[in-house]
């Protein structure tokens, strides 16, 4: 059992700064993502693109965002369960929660801030009748270990610039790269279909297109893929096949915690503190709504802020917590580490 | 008469994010302070101290951050009535608003977005008999254009950091610098203090201290001050006395303006648009008020964004607006500036 202060469920950029607003509390975190690593949007579908409206930065990667919310967060410790999705809520009598993953995994916390953005991502899949008897037996969604494909034969699917990105990647680690699109033209960053064009003129990407994968074949994992190229229909050997169609967030369970849903988002108490109907249980970022909401990143941080000042008071009913400005404070890690102004200098002339 | 689409009163961090976001939809944006420089609390207060809790900077000078958002705002080409007070509102028939300065100036507006954070700032004043005598005829709060002091006697009195890098900078200026101070020891950055001692040593500033002026003396312009240091007292030539005690920010003039005044802050209806009682005038960051307020910087940024928002259903009530991510639609300047994302490339391989 995993036991923290506040369970965030989803590590876009609202959870991962709902830690370090926690910190300054002295509230610990541990965040549960889905996705095998945090940032949500803006790691899993737009990191290499520039956001132009985050207050301070003209311009920023939402890459680099992700990475700098990161190293903001680091001196709170913050614990991580991903590549598990929140599927279940449990009340207990003492008023605190119980959330279980779909891997089984428990976690035990007073105050639960679900920041779950669209809902958690899960990949688009190709029509394929026999699909799921190879999932974890050849077929693959996400990569999370690419060396899983070490000297093996990998077919990707996909037009995009996970497909063009992971295959150009693997080149240098598995036996060999095939590269199928239902369509002659893909779609990606400059510099990705130029080093496809390249790998592929030196023969180490091998490119099947206007071509689907229709069939999978063999015992107990995968042996072959079955490929449909107009009218011609034949098998290629092959240990893994990683059809990447992008990922859809979905909702999914949490529609089913008893969370007062309005347009596929949990309603909040915009006027006070972002809290859902069920008390300790707070919606934050895109996943929530209310009047006027914007599913905007720099909400998402307001919205965030506010409610951890909530949770500490039902945390602690009895304490009264006075603010401080971090640049007068200075902000203590949980790792020991200590953040603070140069302090000023009382000197009087020789 | 100055006419704009949104008229902000205050250019600390929320004034200046507000033009960005108004910006974003197509709307002007003049700003009025007293100040005579952008940025607010940030860059009269602390400018050189470091901040902790803007989302995605682990540490980032307060100037800085102000730096960052004058870049930020620029395509949007916002105008500024610096070092004027806004001292009074009222409403036409048509419900636009004319606000005008302490110095007369005129602006016209169909949106007042009141971001003054603590109030107007205004010098604090010492306790000397005849001095508004002499405000402007040898005696200044606020330093506004170096050049007046050149070649000129000055002095100047404060033991905080206004007090020591002013006399440092006007060492290069004026014909002779004399630092007076109630204490013996100053309060200040560290080079700040060394550097004093510096010029000191080489006679480029004279210090006289523990000592107070006490008194000014002059005929349509100032010619002396009266020092006193302990028993004794003397008068010393001077063609400017600048006595740098720090600005304490005032409410002032905006308690009249018929708004609901809550804690010395203006309320607003935070379960929308952050509006007053009067339509049309919003309230956003430090100066507004409602239930679970902090007075931080990025809460200032989210509620200049949901007030830009209903500003525009106030000015288009027939418009829907449509919200563009700014990594998809970019930002177009009024400058005829675009920054955006570099387009995906759409490929078929030879
Ligand atoms: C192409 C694009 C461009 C954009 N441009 C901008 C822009 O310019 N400016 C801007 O402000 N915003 C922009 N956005 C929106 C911005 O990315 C989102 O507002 C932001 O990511 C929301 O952050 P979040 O943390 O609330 O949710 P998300 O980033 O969506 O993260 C939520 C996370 O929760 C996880 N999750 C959900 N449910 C569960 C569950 N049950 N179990 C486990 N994990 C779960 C998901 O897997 C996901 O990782 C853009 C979005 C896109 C797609
Ligand atoms: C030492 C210190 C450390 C701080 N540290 C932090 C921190 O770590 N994190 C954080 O989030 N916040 C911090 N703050 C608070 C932060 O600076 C404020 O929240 C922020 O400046 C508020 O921005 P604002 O734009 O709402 O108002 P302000 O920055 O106060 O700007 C308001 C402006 O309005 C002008 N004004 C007001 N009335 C009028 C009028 N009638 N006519 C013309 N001009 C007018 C004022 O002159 C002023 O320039 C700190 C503050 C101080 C003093």
């Amino acid at each position: 059992m995993i036991k923290t202060d506040i369970l965030i469920i989803g590590a876009g950029p609202t959870g991962l700064f709902t830690v370090f607003e926690a910190g300054l509390l002295k509230l610990k975190c541990h965040l549960i993502d889905a996705l095998p690593q945090p940032g949500g949007q803006c790691a899993e579908i737009y990191p290499k693109k520039p956001i132009y409206d985050i207050p301070g930065f003209p311009e920023v990667l939402a890459g680099d965002l992700v990475d700098n919310l990161m190293k903001q967060i680091e001196p709170f410790q913050p614990g991580f369960t991903l590549g598990e999705r929140a599927d279940k809520l449990e009340k207990l009598d003492d008023g605190t929660f119980i959330v279980t993953t779909n891997k089984g995994t428990k976690h035990h916390a007073p105050i639960v801030a679900i920041a779950g953005g669209l809902g958690s991502f899960e990949p688009r899949k190709p029509a394929i009748s026999n699909l799921a008897d190879f999932e974890d037996k050849g077929v693959e969604y996400i990569i999370r270990n690419p060396e899983l494909y070490r000297d093996k034969n990998v077919v990707i699917s996909g037009g995009g610039d996970s497909a063009l990105d992971w295959s150009i990647f693997l080149t240098n680690v598995a036996k060999s790269v095939t590269l199928i699109h239902r369509r002659n033209e893909f779609r990606g960053a400059l510099d990705s279909v130029e080093k496809v064009q390249e790998l592929k003129n030196i023969g180490k990407i091998e490119l099947i297109t206007p071509a689907e994968v229709v069939g999978l074949v063999g015992n107990d994992k995968l042996e072959e893929v079955v490929i449909k190229r107009g009218d011609e229909v034949f098998n290629r050997e092959c240990d893994h096949f990683i059809p990447l169609f992008g990922l859809a967030p979905k909702l999914g369970p949490l529609s089913d915690w008893g969370l007062e849903i309005e347009k596929n988002a949990i309603k909040v108490d915009n006027s006070l503190d972002y809290q859902t109907n069920i008390p300790g249980v707070y919606a934050i970022g895109d996943i929530n709504t209310y009047p006027g909401k914007l599913k905007l990143i720099l909400c998402g941080f307001h919205e965030a802020t506010l409610m951890c000042q909530s949770a500490y008071q039902r945390i602690f009913p009895d304490k009264r917590y006075v603010m401080k400005y971090t640049t007068v404070g200075g902000v203590q890690g949980f790792d020991g580490s200590k953040k603070e102004a140069p302090k000023a200098v009382i000197k009087a002339f020789d």
